[in-house]
C-alpha cells in the first residue's frame, strides 16, 4: 500500500478550506479519531495543557521541527509519509535513551496552499505511526502560515529510573554496535531527487522504482528501533552510551566519542549495507563507505556495550558489532579494508548549511 | 529598560552567520547559559531527549507555534521581547491548569536574514521569562528555515494530583471570576501597527509612546499569573475551572461553558479595564466592551469558584468576580450597563482565518 502511491500527482479529491472549520474546529475534527492507550496519559487534547502521570519512571521529552523546502520537499513526500516519519523520528529519540514513547504533541503551521483534506491525510500518518509503536497524541497548536507547512513535534516518553541510556557513558574498550544498515535513506532521498528532476522535464515520465522499493521505503516511511530496545530488555543489557542515527554515523560517533571522552576504531567491512544501497551508491558512481559513513536518516540505533559482551552481540539479530571504543588520544579513525586509519568527520546533514 | 528600545531600527552590531557554528555549536552556545534549577529537571539539552522526573505529582504538557507575519512582526517586536513573549505564553497555559512550568524545550526555524547575535537576542529574552518564572530550558531543535523565523515552544509543568483545574469542570451557579484587566494588549497591538504605518510613510518619525506605556507593555512583554496561583494556592481554593485569556474573554468563557455543559451572565460594567486601555479605544473610536471581550493576549486567568466563595473572591486583590454560571439552557450573555442581554460570540483571534 506504502509503495502503490502515485508519486508526482496529488489525486483530485475533495478540497475544504481549513478557514471553514476554524482553528479549533480544525484540532477536534483532526485529532477525534485519536484514542488515549497509555495509563499515564491522564488527558489530552481540549485544555490548556495535557496532563500525564509518572510514577517511578522518569520522564524523557524530545522535539523535532520539520520545515517544507528543508526538511522535506512535497513533490515527492506523500503527505501520509511525512505525518509518519515525523511521528517516527521523535519516537527513535526516546528509543534512544532506552525509553519508551508514550505521548506526542503536534503543532501545525499551514499555509493556504492546503486543504482539510491534506491535513486530514498528514494526521493520517500520524495515527498510523502513534497506533503501531503505542503512543498517544495529546496536543498541540494549529495556526495560519504565510508560506508552506511547518510541523513541530513534542514526544514524552518513559524510562526506568537507571536504564537510560545518554551519550556520555561509553567506558574505554567498549564495543561500538549498531542495528540495521546504513545509506538506504540517503540513497532513497537521491533518487528521489533525480527522478523529480526526470519528471520536471517530462511530465508524462512516471518513476519506476522497481528493484529499489527498500531504499525508498527507508526514505519516505522509515521505522524506529522499538524491537531493538525491546531485545536489549530481554537479554536484560543496558548500553553505556546509545544514540539513534538521524544525521550519519560519523557525525553520531563522534557525539558520543566527544561526550565520553573516548576514541574510537570502525571497521570499514564491518558497517552493515543492503545489497540495494550498493547498487543504487555504484549508480551514482559514489564511494558506498561515505555513503553509509554520511548518509542521514536511518534511524538505526548506535550504541556501546561492554567488551565482554561480545559472544552475545556478535549473535544478536539485527545487530552488528563494528568496532570499539579507544582513549581519547587515539582519535576516532575508520580502518579500511586494506588497512589504512582514516579519521572520522562529521560532514552529515547540517541542515543549517543548506 | 523594556521600553527604552528604540524601536523601528535594528541597530548596527556584529553579525555572525549561523552557518558558522553549525545546528550543533548553534545550540550550545545558545543554551549554555542557561542551568537547571528544578529537582525534576535531571537531564537538560545535549542528548537525544531531556530526562525529567516526577514522582507523586502530575505532569502537564503544552505546546505553542510562533510563526513570523502571523503571530509577531519584527518590524516592532525587537528580539528579546518576542521569546520573553513566547515563554511566557507557554507559562500561562500551565498556570491555566492551577500548575507549575518546570521546563521548556524551543525549537527555532531561522532564515539566513538573521544573524547569531540576533538569536542570541531572542534566546535573552527567553532566559529572562525562564529565570522570573523559574523554569528550566532542557532541550530543543534549530534548523534553517526558507523564509523568516518560526518559533516552537512545549511547556512542562507539575500539578498536585486532584488539584489540576480543567475547563470543563465548572458547576451551575459558579462565580466567573478574572485576574487583572482585559484588553489592553489588543490596544497595544493595534497603537503599533498605527505607529508602523506612519513610519512606513516617514522614516523620520520615532513614535511617543508616552502616557501609554502600559498597553505597550502588555502587548511587547506580557506576564504571566504565577501570583495568582499562589494566592489560590494560600487561601485554599481550587477553582472548578481555569483557562488564560489569549483568545479573548468572550472565546474562552465559551469554551468553558461548553465543555461544562452551562450557559454564563457577566456583567459589562464588571469587566476590569485600564485607564489607558479605555482612553486607547476611545482614540481608535472602537467600543470598550467589544476591546475587553474579544482582544486577546492579555494572558489573564479566567476561572469560576462556588458561589458561596463570593465574599472572599469581592475582596481579592488582583481579581474580579464578572459574573456567573447559568444552566446550559440560559446562553451565555452579557448584560450591559442598561440591562439588556446579549449573546457572547467568538470573535476573538481565529489566526486561521487571517
Amino acid at each position: 500500500m506504502w509503495l502503490g502511491i502515485n508519486f508526482f500527482s496529488m489525486e483530485k479529491q475533495q478540497r475544504t478550506e481549513i478557514s471553514s472549520l476554524g482553528e479549533f474546529g480544525l484540532i477536534k475534527h483532526l485529532t477525534e479519531h485519536f484514542e488515549l492507550k497509555n495509563p499515564s496519559s491522564i488527558k489530552g487534547v481540549g485544555d490548556d495543557a495535557a496532563i500525564l502521570d509518572y510514577k517511578d519512571k522518569q520522564t524523557l521529552v524530545t522535539t523535532d521541527l520539520l520545515l517544507e523546502g528543508i526538511h522535506f520537499d512535497l513533490t515527492y513526500v506523500p503527505l501520509m509519509h511525512l505525518g509518519y516519519k515525523s511521528a517516527i523520528v521523535n519516537f527513535s529519540d526516546i528509543y534512544a535513551m532506552n525509553g519508551m514513547p508514550k505521548q506526542i504533541t503536534v503543532s501545525l503551521g499551514v499555509s493556504k496552499r492546503f486543504s482539510v483534506e491534506d491535513i486530514e491525510t498528514l494526521y493520517a500518518g500520524i495515527k498510523l505511526a502513534c497506533d503501531r509503536y503505542g503512543v498517544d497524541l495529546v496536543g498541540g497548536d494549529t495556526s495560519a502560515s504565510m508560506t508552506g507547512l511547518t510541523i513541530s513535534i513534542t514526544c514524552l516518553g518513559e524510562g526506568e529510573k537507571g536504564k537510560i541510556v545518554c551519550r556520555d557513558g561509553a567506558k574505554n574498550t567498549d564495543l561500538i554496535c549498531v542495528s540495521g544498515d546504513l545509506g538506504a535513506a540517503y540513497m532513497g532521498l537521491l533518487l528521489l531527487e533525480r527522478e523529480k528532476k526526470v519528471f520536471a522535464s517530462d511530465n508524462a515520465i512516471q518513476p519506476d522504482f522497481a528493484g529499489k522499493e527498500y531504499i525508498i521505503e527507508r526514505q519516505l516511511k522509515p521505522e524506529s528501533r522499538k524491537e531493538i530496545i525491546e531485545s536489549l530488555e530481554r537479554i536484560k543489557v543496558v548500553p553505556t552510551s546509545m544514540m539513534d542515527i538521524s544525521d550519519g554515523l560519523s557525525s553520531e560517533l563522534l557525539h558520543i566519542c566527544k561526550q565520553s571522552k573516548l576514541g574510537c576504531r570502525v571497521y570499514e567491512d564491518r558497517i552493515p549495507i543492503d545489497y540495494q544501497t550498493a547498487l543504487m551508491a555504484e549508480e551514482f558512481n559514489m564511494n558506498l563507505t561515505t555513503v553509509a559513513l554520511n548518509g542521514g536518516e536511518d534511524y538505526e540505533l548506535l550504541f556501546t556495550v561492554p567488551l565482554e559482551m561480545n559472544d552475545v552481540f556478535q549473535n544478536l539479530p539485527g545487530i552488528k558489532v563494528i568496532g570499539h571504543t579507544t582513549d581519547e588520544s587515539l582519535g576516532c579513525c575508520l580502518i579500511t579494508r586494506d588497512g589504512q586509519e582514516i579519521s572520522l568527520k562529521a560532514q552529515g546533514w547540517n541542515s543549517l548549511e543548506k
